[in-house]
């Protein structure tokens, strides 16, 4: 049975910024869909301005993982909907927050910090592999150049990864942690940082290799199921 | 300068369950008061039926640990006091929430999953150290014997812990991961599982100096100040 | 392309102890060849007493995953042979001590440590999963029991590993981190703890269950290749 | 008692080579034990042409601290006192190796890896801190310059760490988990990138403090002494 991934994108920089329209005319979450192709995936896409923001009960329950872009509109994304997602997560659901969805309500809350950041536009990266055999880098090189990026920079207020795939090096001075791998309850949690609206990133083979990749990594296995409340002695 | 430990609890149990009241007739915020009198800390105690709890501003922002117990009246804390706690655990103070405060909102809300576990009541621990070597296990033995405990077992619904210092064993045939040390922000956390309000567990040698060495390991340093926001190139 | 797959085992209490040999006609290796039954692996045998222990240059480019059970003769493997079987995991291929093969040359070269534990016979186990949604840990319980086994204690002498999947608990009092995840360069290690040669722990359905999930987990991917040595600046 | 360091140094490059003579006229031994002078430790030095290199049985027994800078004679280490370190470090003796003492025999062994790295001549670093309530970053900014350093870089072959402390950005265009904390045994053991041999990094502040904290995070604790072998049931 094909993964279901659901791309969910706040798509509004895409109506109001005139370079994010150019570069991403349909919207990121197309791009993104895009990026899936190489696999036999089952895709959709939602965004902010569909009635419950396109995440009703029913479309997370047939969702396996959900890819996240947000940033201005972070505040807008009602509670309940955020409740649902990392109730979905928490059970099995796959979550990738890319770039500034690290401010996300729903990444906040599987966090338990600020998630906070240095930034600055008009910056450029390298991201660096220092694991190399993990399932997200496979098939790329040592390195990706991305000609244009924003910067994201350390000390980010995030927890201790339970594994750091990326290391991102960027021209201004500054480096990232910059794949960074969570779980949350039975939920796989990647969360890569590329991505500014304003470049093109997201149509890059390695950027979309690696989305790819970490889509495999989160979906949900059968997994074990845990028994919680008053319980009999074993003995 | 000594450390300001704040001792919390709800103290609920002590006024309305004649087996607590019987073990702490003080309250289990005072038995761990005065667990910390082997050094020369600062300590006060706060309890649930203060005014704002007990935890005012004013009293947090001179604490450098607070220690918290609740159970049944996790849900009664308030929404300002629990935001309050956690932007002073991200600014540094340490938190070390014992037994049944696994449940309360601020150690949920910091971990980011329900936090739950199965448990059984009339059951007896004995808590193995699994790193010799981590500060909070200096100076005891290789276990320690809880005669009476309630059962607490895995899976249990957490984070990976940053550190495992404890692992339990039960009688009735479980384990639990039940000393685990988190980050959030600058704050250091140390969950300690130990603690049933019926049995004088916090009245233990071992137990006491577990506390205090937890104390002592969450204790803020100067630390290092984050710059985040938008920042300028360094090249 | 079916995962290669090599079980190596040192075959002598099938030798030399009758209660061995009575569980084992066929050596361990053979029943742990079984186990992978269910999976469309390529799995063939090794034992110590074949020229090169089985384990040759040719063997060893051959093989993906390599599966090790050892005690009584750790000390007989050649170094030449270890030194091989290491330089292969750090180039990929994964690696599966079983049991007592925690004091093989190979794994504590690995590991950098003793290795050490606490042991006695004649005990039973019940292996908790602390990591339900782990993949080495899918498709089972909450729990294995283990009839009869041996009590391998904490604390044990390992580096922190980079993932905790099992949790024994054992009869006689003590507890274990009985499965974890670590990585050596580019291959992946799964030390499993059961499987005292005296009891038929490699027939039950569940350890074999889990054995073949580690296999899967521990296979290698392509990856990334570092590149070592004097390199020209990218700037 | 003050804890008591032992800087060891192969002190070959100062005898060698003309640039390393001139910025570590009296060695970079003597430079990093007087790194340490703003703490009352009990400091020796001791280096590689002395019996025994300097680290006799008496010595490492009477140590509490290893700080160890090596390069190009890590092979001329005898096997004996590779041995007797790596039995004290077990045994919790903190470690701390510092740049191409990554390469070292006591290094490599406590890994299980191959260590290496890619490296450049003529570069530059800036250090990042990316876990700011770290004790080993106490008291520092967010970064530290260093004019001139050799670039190593990712991704370098090493185990997991356990906490990742610096990360290092280069000039050229390379990134570097540059300060690394591990345990094997009860020694705790940190890794330090920064100090070729012919930059005065060994008399920057900055650098200064980084292993004077790292000195006092690495001094062994009583600790928790670990009973291995044949045990009797405790049920």
């Amino acid at each position: 049975m094909p993964t279901k991934v659901t791309v969910w994108n706040e798509n509004r920089h895409e109506q109001q910024d005139e370079q994010a329209r150019e570069v991403y005319p349909d919207g990121i979450h197309t791009a993104i869909a895009e990026a899936l192709d190489s696999k036999d995936y089952d895709v959709r896409t939602a965004t902010l301005d569909e009635p419950e923001h396109g995440l009703s009960e029913e479309v997370l329950d047939d969702t396996d993982v959900l890819i996240w872009w947000s940033h201005i509109a972070n505040d807008e994304v009602k509670d309940e909907v955020v409740d649902r997602v990392i109730s979905r997560i928490h059970n099995g659901m796959g979550f990738i927050p890319l770039h500034s969805a690290r401010g996300s309500k729903v990444f906040k809350r599987l966090m338990g910090t600020s998630t906070r950041i240095k930034w600055r536009h008009d910056d450029r990266e390298r991201l660096w592999v220092v694991d190399p055999s993990h399932p997200i880098a496979d098939g790329i090189e040592e390195y990706v150049e991305i000609p244009e990026e924003e910067m994201y920079g350390e000390p980010q207020n995030i927890p201790k990864p339970d594994e750091i795939v990326f290391i991102g090096w960027f021209a201004g001075g500054e480096v990232l942690r910059s794949g960074c791998c969570y779980k949350r309850g039975k939920g796989r949690i990647f969360y890569f940082q590329p991505g500014h609206e304003e470049y093109p990133i997201y149509y890059q083979d390695e950027i979309r290799r690696i989305i790819t990749n970490a889509t495999e990594w989160a979906t949900p296995l059968e997994g074990v199921t845990a028994t919680y409340g008053n319980t009999k002695a074993l003995e």
